[in-house]
């Protein structure tokens, strides 16, 4: 399971995002997290519900049937199950049998994110949601958008590989976010109880040429500070700040504002992933125009990343090759995998 | 193997349903039953041969070659073998040596339909042929329509499930061939030799709404008999007739004809199957518009029927899930699968 | 692993073509040659070097990077790798260590070829490059025309009997560059160090209705002479010289010229195979109609040894079917096995 020891892919006990929660207002939705499919959509009284999306009886899927009073009809023989599991109308039956249930997943909503818990149902312990105040999403000052989601036919720990190593933006994305200076900026990462916060700066950096710079309006040297948090399982937090590198031109150390990119990356399989991307931003909050060109340019970065990790994801299918080497920018992806690698073992214990 | 216990997929010793006889006429038929590629043609004398399809030379394709005063030609080397599997022509040789031959498969056609037998060859046993009565398919008074074939991918029990519990009509087929009534309904079932008689009167059931209904000019309540046949290993006869179910309003007691469908569900692999299916009527024979509206309504629902047992087959090829639970409706489904389960269990002896 | 024994697919130890030299001037060629992903690049002296695709930091594939003085840039994080393996530069480094390098294989150009060596590095042995005489491709009175390549989804072996049994020209390529002589006409074949010579001469044929025949000119009957080299373990030369046969006609034994087809067979994986193909000629050299011809001819028939390769293959994937029987044609295939299985064989001593 490169890159990781052992034969378990993925951490159980904890929570995972399934969604945005704009999603669930819109449709019933379908999902599998953690090789398990679930069907998530908001009860009588709003809640998220998450439910096995096998129905207990033939096993169709119950996200193709549809929503009475907010409980799930099976769209095959016409059960119907309420949010928390319980069968509540067996159509041959004058009333169902206490038996008759299936499973449901413990669920948060928090920033937008609806959390399910897949592993032990005693296990979930709400204490373990991430601490998302990196994001401002819920920050008056700061504009969260939505970005969307995409999937991936790669294992999810090539992405937290790839957004650790932010070196990448210099080569990989030369042509989309990137800039040269990256990939020799000094960094240093410090420990965090599940996770990690990594700080690189880079001084006097060029933007020249680059679609993102010039939709900032940058002009002339900059200096991009460039924060990152990475919350485990899941969770990271990015994205730069652009001051003014000119010594004594204009403005010297002006801000050219700040943006956040929240990704969420979750196994689906051992070999697929989904990738759950947003933005927050501290100016121009209401603008369109801004907002189309942040969207724009991350979904052609996340594009590469996405073409990239795939891509490696293939070559992983094949044996032999030569032994990995790491470098002096390993430094915080080693210390993920080791983050994600101690959290299988403790389950394992 | 859910939803049979133990590891082989399907009873071997027994007639399969391989196509229609017509395809036969038409054209050599490449077709793969219980996991063996058979090429089907008519011989000199008009009857049926299948043979193994991989030719014993060099496993090509003999449905790709030609036919040759009623012997086949591979159409790579040019062996040529006639339909009792005998090697009749090696162009390298001056003639073939006893030992050139290929495994040819019994093969029994009965009412348009081609059976062939793929297992031990010895055991083929003519008397278990299914008893093909409740088809109507040579009786004089009625029309038998050939409706096709389709291919699922999804193993062939799911489909037996499917027809042995028609409460879904009210559910997967509500808005084709469905009507509310059919999931509330009194069902009877009767053991077979090996199969299973079920009836279930659907009494002052509605048929507003459904084009079916509006295709057979039915107005207001009806009582809907149906009358259906499990024959196994792989054949089904249902169907309903239709009668008038107004107290004193017009015609109490009026049939609105009765029509019966064939469905032959054939295990191609583990996980992948053929669906023959066709239909008899006693009313309307030779009506052009009558047999396109059967054909029409009956084309929806298999259709509904594809989907939901494709659904349900990919999410059995995940692991885990809630424990399959049942309802009252479920009394024929398990009779069915016992009977299955019985015939796998015989060859094991 | 039919047609061979044992559970290794193929020999390791020895030259395989990886290319047309004219592929590697105009771009960098990613190509997997025996499970093993290369990168084929010309580095700054021009010589071709073939590293492991996989680069040895993340992975991704040094083939989606570019050269820059003659080196390879990875495109994800920018190492830069020497066609010998080396590793010369790390970004995040002052400079690389010893330890940070990757996968180099033996590589030799002959007759626009390019062979690579796959195996044992230390086994590598110049001497056991094939005696490419019979190609003519360095003769100056014979022509090259690089006909391209396919990309199968069958196992080698099947090309090498479909080559070795060239009987299947009267069947499977009837209507293309077949003629009926062939499959009944005399063969001879001479063993060769590590290959196969046989001799083929097909007596008074006929090409009428040939599309190839037509193309060459050829009236009347024609001795069909067809000299066939396997040069073990990947490389074929076939291909006809043409002879009016009339006994008192017009110019008998009049030649209408040689032409000879390179094929190189090179696995991939155990189930697909790379298919280069040639042409040389030693007739209107230069006359881009003739080449036109031959070009067409040949791809018609190599499309339709590809077909009949890849119906074998999806047949070899179903368990079961009939022994297999050889007959008179078979005897240079056989040897071909044998070659093939004794060079398995010698790696396992």
């Amino acid at each position: 399971m490169y890159p990781l020891a052992g034969s378990q892919p993925y951490p159980r006990n904890q929570w995972y995002v399934a969604a945005w929660s704009g999603e669930v207002d819109e449709a019933i939705v379908a999902r599998t997290i953690l090789d398990t499919p679930i069907v998530l959509f908001r009860d009588a009284d709003g809640h998220i519900a998450a439910l096995d999306d096998r129905c207990p009886h033939r096993r169709f899927p119950l996200s193709k049937g549809w929503l009475k009073d907010g409980n799930i009809v099976c769209g095959y023989h016409g059960f119907v199950f309420s949010g928390s599991g319980a069968c509540v109308h067996v159509p041959s039956q004058a009333r169902p049998f206490e038996s008759q249930r299936t499973t449901a997943y413990p669920v948060r909503e928090r920033s937008n994110l609806v959390f399910v818990w897949i592993g032990d149902r005693e296990a979930a312990d709400e204490a373990l949601l991430p601490d998302l105040a990196p994001m401002h999403a819920d920050d008056p000052e700061w504009e969260l958008v939505v970005g969307g989601k995409a999937h991936l036919q790669a294992r999810y720990m090539l992405l937290h590989d790839n957004i650790l190593d932010l070196t990448h933006l210099s080569y990989l994305h030369r042509n989309s976010v990137g800039s040269p200076g990256i990939s020799r900026a000094r960094v240093q990462s410090t420990d965090l109880p599940n996770g990690l916060h990594v700080d690189r700066e880079v001084l006097s950096d060029t933007m020249e040429g680059s679609p993102l710079g010039a939709a900032l309006g940058i002009q002339g040297p900059v200096d991009r500070l460039m924060p990152q948090f990475f919350l485990a399982p899941c969770l990271h937090v990015t994205g730069p700040e652009f001051r003014s590198a000119m010594a004594d031109g204009v403005k010297p150390g002006h801000s050219y504002g700040i943006f956040r990119v929240i990704h969420a990356i979750v196994p689906e399989t051992p070999s697929t992933t989904h990738y759950f991307w947003g933005v927050t931003r501290n100016f121009k909050q209401g603008d369109a125009a801004m907002t189309g060109v942040l969207r724009k340019n991350i979904e052609a970065a996340l594009a590469e990343d996405i073409e990239a990790s795939e891509a490696i994801e293939r070559m992983l299918a094949m044996s032999g090759g030569p032994e990995e080497i790491n470098c002096a920018a390993d430094a915080a992806g080693a210390k993920g995998r080791r983050i994600i690698q101690r959290m299988i073992n403790a389950e394992n214990r």
